[in-house]
């Protein structure tokens, strides 16, 4: 199976296809921390990210606010004290692309590799 | 009128007074782009600020945590392309303390300054 976080968002238009239910069955295995939502008939990704306090989380959204820039591809970031929810999907085709779930994919990657420097 | 901008937070406890109806009154002229919103049964100030693009309302988000570190009070920052809806009331007292009142005034100060520097 391909892994999520070795590849790379692709360039997305008004045309570009929403992934599919038989896609989703297959690939949300892969970031099983992530609740598939639906908000304003959107639907999208949604994890809730836990922190020790303010600033860790904030670093947080640092980081990943520097993965969607790198990527073109922006979330919803709400930063909290020791938390931050973090939101997935793709305004052009208003639903969810195949890079929602890299981006999924990755941030999780982000988190673990933030978690196990922490406790070095 | 005291200017909420010149002022610090102060600690603040469970048993601390919430701003009353006088107080708002007299203060919120000095914030005149924040709502008065309640949520979940919490009095809360809200504003959206509005930027060019990510990187900017990224910059305001570390902009503000920065001032909430500082001042040991800290809100909720919703990060997205082009805006930041920035979101203060005080926890401990399920309500709005005068301390929301200064940090939205110097919310203000933050936006204006960024955007002054941003035409400069």
């Amino acid at each position: 199976m391909q892994d999520l976080t070795q590849e790379k968002c692709v360039a997305c238009n008004r045309e570009a296809p929403k992934v599919t239910q038989a896609e989703l069955d297959k690939l949300l295995p892969q970031i099983p921390d992530w609740k598939l939502i639906e908000r304003d008939n959107i639907q999208r990704l949604e994890r809730v990210f836990s922190f020790p306090d303010f600033i860790t989380a904030l670093e947080f959204t640092i980081r990943i606010g520097a993965l969607a820039e790198e990527e073109g591809h922006h979330p919803a970031l709400l930063t909290e004290w020791g938390r931050v929810t973090l939101t997935w999907w793709t305004h052009k085709i208003k639903g969810l692309h195949r890079n929602d779930l890299i981006m999924a994919a990755r941030s999780d990657q982000a988190f673990e590799k933030s978690s196990s420097q922490a406790a070095d």
